[in-house]
């Protein structure tokens, strides 16, 4: 288990989603044709990320969907809760902070942080915002296990470094910037996937 | 140019943007090895990069900071300027609509759309929260070419339909849904981010 690409993990959890519609849907045994279809992703794909974690189906009958489901859950630590925090309290941050689907899948946002003197004391919905000197006391009391940065680029790896120090054991990133620490980083990066989308269009138009 | 993953299309945009700060520097001339410390990608991985678009690098040499970037602004079509609207004008909707790296980069949200009665005709900064029946005149009218979905996940795949027949050449997709259009789709998707993170933690807390 110790060298899955990143790209499987994104899709285990993709697959984990889709599972868990069919099972709202009632369906108790899907194939990889199946979520081919639904998530846009080829079948030998699908077969080739779920073979990491040792084979799930069966010819003919395909994948259960409790089991299978309930096996990505473990592996990618979806039954756990998970307390986080989100240092830059402008409207990305409070946009996460609000963010429904989180809380739904286990992610719970317990404080807000920032630097900025107007901002200290006061409350997003029941959250208060903190000063990011009171950062290590807090992760340290309230078992803060992420930090999800929304801090502007210049400011990332101040506040990255800050996180890391306070205890937390992985950062998202938000802030258009690469952070270096020691902990684990996810990088969310809405320009690049602009980019990416518009270099997409451009092909597109080019071939048609 | 068919085939390049998109992976590849990411780091591209990863390269151009430490290519700029490089410039910003003062920098002349740059080496694999040295975008590799930088971005904490592997200097083998960056140069099989670019080499998709034939060799940039001299030996001994590196590479010319302003005509590799010069390059990879036009192969991902980053001169250009992209309108961009809205779709959903929630906490998220309105954390991207004012983005500033999006705007420094090229891309200009021009409007906002939802369907809640209460939220259409309001503005937000200077943008006026319209309603979904307008967006075909509008994409129309303003020669908009992105929508950018931020709607709940139910309502995702009928929004990027309306955006489709609107006439938006691609969609960048915040919703947690798959959705299913004959344009180009990216998506953003930010429970799946932390959720490959949290996977990290697991593995390393397991391996130390």
């Amino acid at each position: 288990m110790e060298k899955i690409p990143k790209p499987v993990i994104r899709r285990l959890v993709v697959y984990y989603r889709c599972l868990e519609r069919l099972k709202g849907e009632g369906k108790e045994y899907t194939s990889s044709k199946e979520l081919a279809r639904r998530l846009g992703i080829k079948a030998c794909q699908i077969r080739k990320d779920l073979s990491y974690f040792g084979g799930f189906g069966k010819r003919g009958v395909g994948y259960k969907v409790d089991s299978l489901s309930e096996r990505l859950k473990e592996i990618l630590g979806i039954g756990q809760k998970w307390r986080a925090v989100v240092i830059g309290a402008g409207n990305l941050g409070k946009a996460i902070a609000g963010h429904k689907p989180l809380q739904q899948q286990g992610f719970e946002v317990v404080g807000m942080f920032d630097i900025d003197g107007r901002k200290i004391g006061k409350k997003f919905r029941e959250l208060e915002i903190m000063h990011m000197n009171d950062l290590e006391k807090f992760v340290k009391d309230n078992n803060v296990r992420i930090a999800i940065l929304c801090v502007p680029a210049d400011s990332a790896q101040e506040a990255a470094e800050a996180a890391e120090k306070a205890g937390v054991e992985g950062i998202l990133n938000f802030s258009a910037r690469v952070i270096k620490v020691s902990i684990p980083v996810e990088n969310v990066d809405f320009s690049a996937s602009l980019k990416s989308l518009t270099f997409q269009i451009i092909k597109r138009k080019g071939s048609s």
